[in-house]
């Protein structure tokens, strides 16, 4: 018999025994965002690859210009303008000038731009400067943003809109991506109808199969249903050995039955190895993990709250182990609405909104007794009360971790 | 000549010129993450359905059970057992028990659930009942969770993963959603070309509309691609107007160039009226706002850094109002690793990192001169210096918002 693991030593557990799969493919640049990188993107070129001005207004020599004022302007000679789009393929000559628009290339020989708010264009082929400028000046610089070699993001990280334009102004036009993990979904339980039927006296709707698939789904895992299996050993095996054959993870939820727990580790060892059986959190301690190769058997609990909270704690790093993903989950602290009691030696988790007050931001935990839906509901996150603590008090503050 | 505007008065400007869309479809369930709910969901339904337990025990009794002890049990007879999936629709009779499974139904008359651990089955069709129980124990009773006009998710949520799963638990197969708004995205400037071309002398690349098109659809807009527009306003005029009769919004970005600005707010004059023109944030000053109609004509700043802030804080909350959305964005403070100027007399923001150091999460500013690939490559979020604040010190908290 294995003894419940505290969460820490559970997500120990998941890095000791498990091992990214180091799958790629390559994924156009459009449906790359929140894919994870299976590399990391170093830059091949220069950005910007010209010298660029960064306002409207004049290219020169600084040196041209130092000392003037709006009393004493420098005169220089305007020696035409940079369109947009095209080069500036000359150099400037001493005491002259060159009108460029922002983000228009800059002469040789000029090192600054002067804003065109502090000049006046004689009209009569000079212009004159009335604000000293540096060197430096509104520029930027060929290579000033990336040259190449430079790493642009590392392997891991899951891509973002904004990650996404910048690798649009390098010419990215694909990343190698870590493939989608295919996780199997398993429902097991006697009372289990699908959601689109009514149930019958004793039986309830399957809510953790379209739960976990959304959730794999939002976390960029494939998921592939494999429908309800009753409480029976035989056909629960025939399942997950299926399940196992094509998919890199299973996922069985339900059996909240001793007997259903014991079927599902009797099952997993005769696949594999039987990792873990029962983790120290309230609610979700009936969870089991195994293992078949690399491939995690998941035995999630059978109450949608549990199970949920497991997967999001537990399901989606391991999973993110196996995609190679380094991401962290930050938190949202909030004031807690009214105390809350936790004497249980296992961390707590609760389901909360969160509501703002005069500036403030206040978690109000969803309290109800084994209620599912109210607890699943318009909740915004989720926050968890350490093992050893026996209660927060109202206004205690907590870190939220947002759906 | 508008003046420029605050944030809040643009916000406020936004509000009061423009009426959600009012649009909706029917979106099965798991396609349903993401979108915005176009109006309330009520239960229709009692969940559960029937009395449960929420235990692995005996169903009893409560005052068949009171003063028994481990010395002193209370004998009740074994009335069967109820399977899992099967209704419980027989009465209970005085000082008798049946074995329940955890969500199994309850028979009428018993009003409590005494965990087995606490039991012993005398195998003679009796059962020691070692610890008292009291009405509602272990219980969880029909309509606990919802009951029928319960009002479980509210119009204008984005639905999350586990509101799926509550609204599977109800029944719900499909949801009536806000029609994605169709949103016309014009890139211009004779310097750009399209991501996967080499710029040649003076050229960049079109940073813009890959961005822009990224965050519409992470927002759960739909982005229409109409190229890029040479700075020709009769070019321009013609796109805009063909964006407009085919799109709910229509977003420019570019035209760097004064010139372009202006021709810009001619052609949204001409197509309409024209609200807004200057924001006073930094960067991002240079934005344009009209109307043609309930449809919002958009000019963001060339510089994708710009446009990437002034769609985040302007474009999504305005579109947002179109879908009727009603979702709050978090912030995670952060301790800054080094002092920051801003004396702008303009909201300042800046792009940051985030890092976990000792406990603490820092943010870590990315500073750079106009550079726009590592202003949003790898970055974690984003946070505002206010207005009227010249600067903060190293290790000042800021709010970051997160990508």
């Amino acid at each position: 018999m294995l003894a419940v693991k505290t969460p820490e030593e559970v997500l120990r557990l998941i890095e000791k025994e498990f091992k990214p799969l180091g799958r790629a493919e390559t994924v156009p640049l459009a449906e790359a965002p929140g894919r994870v990188l299976a590399e990391p993107i170093r830059a091949q070129e220069y950005v910007p690859d010209f010298d660029r001005s960064t306002v409207d207004g004049y290219a020169c020599r600084a040196a041209d210009t130092f000392g003037c004022s709006d009393a004493i302007p420098a005169i220089l000679n305007l020696a035409g303008q940079v369109l947009m789009g095209e080069g500036a393929d000359f150099a400037l000559s001493r005491d002259s000038c060159v009108y460029v628009p922002t983000g228009g290339a800059i002469p040789r020989g000029a090192d600054c731009a002067v804003m065109i708010e502090y000049t006046e264009d004689y009209g009569d082929g000079t212009v004159g400067i009335l604000k000293p400028g540096a060197p430096g000046m509104n520029l930027i610089f060929r290579g000033d943003d990336v040259f190449p070699g430079k790493e642009i993001l590392p392997a891991g990280r899951v891509l973002t809109a904004q990650d996404l334009g910048a690798l649009a102004a390098i010419g990215k036009t694909s990343v190698t991506a870590a493939r989608r993990v295919k996780v199997g979904v398993i429902s097991t339980g006697d009372e289990l109808v699908p959601p689109d039927e009514t149930p019958g006296p004793g039986q309830v709707r399957d809510v953790n199969a379209p739960l976990l698939t959304a959730m794999l789904r939002d976390f960029g895992a494939e998921a592939v249903s494999y429908g309800i299996v009753a409480d029976d050993e035989q056909l629960l095996r025939q399942k997950m050995q299926a399940a196992a054959r094509d998919c890199d993870a299973v996922i069985l939820s339900g059996g909240s039955s001793v007997g259903v727990k014991d079927a599902a580790c009797r099952i997993i060892e005769s696949m594999g190895e039987l990792l873990l059986h029962g983790i120290a959190i309230k609610p979700g301690k009936p969870t089991i993990l195994g293992k078949a190769g690399n491939k995690p058997l998941i035995g999630l609990p059978g109450h949608p709250v549990a199970a949920c909270f497991v997967a999001q704690l537990f399901v989606l790093p391991l999973l993110g182990r196996l995609m190679g993903r380094k991401q962290e989950d930050f938190a949202v602290p909030a004031e807690l609405t009214e105390s809350l009691g936790a004497n249980h030696g296992r961390e707590q988790i609760t389901a909360c909104h969160l509501l703002r007050e005069g500036g403030k931001l206040l978690a109000s935990p969803i309290r109800s007794k084994s209620g599912l839906i109210t607890q699943l509901a318009g909740a915004d996150g989720y926050f968890i009360i350490a093992r050893d603590c026996e209660g927060l008090p109202k206004g205690a503050q907590v870190q939220v971790f947002l759906y």
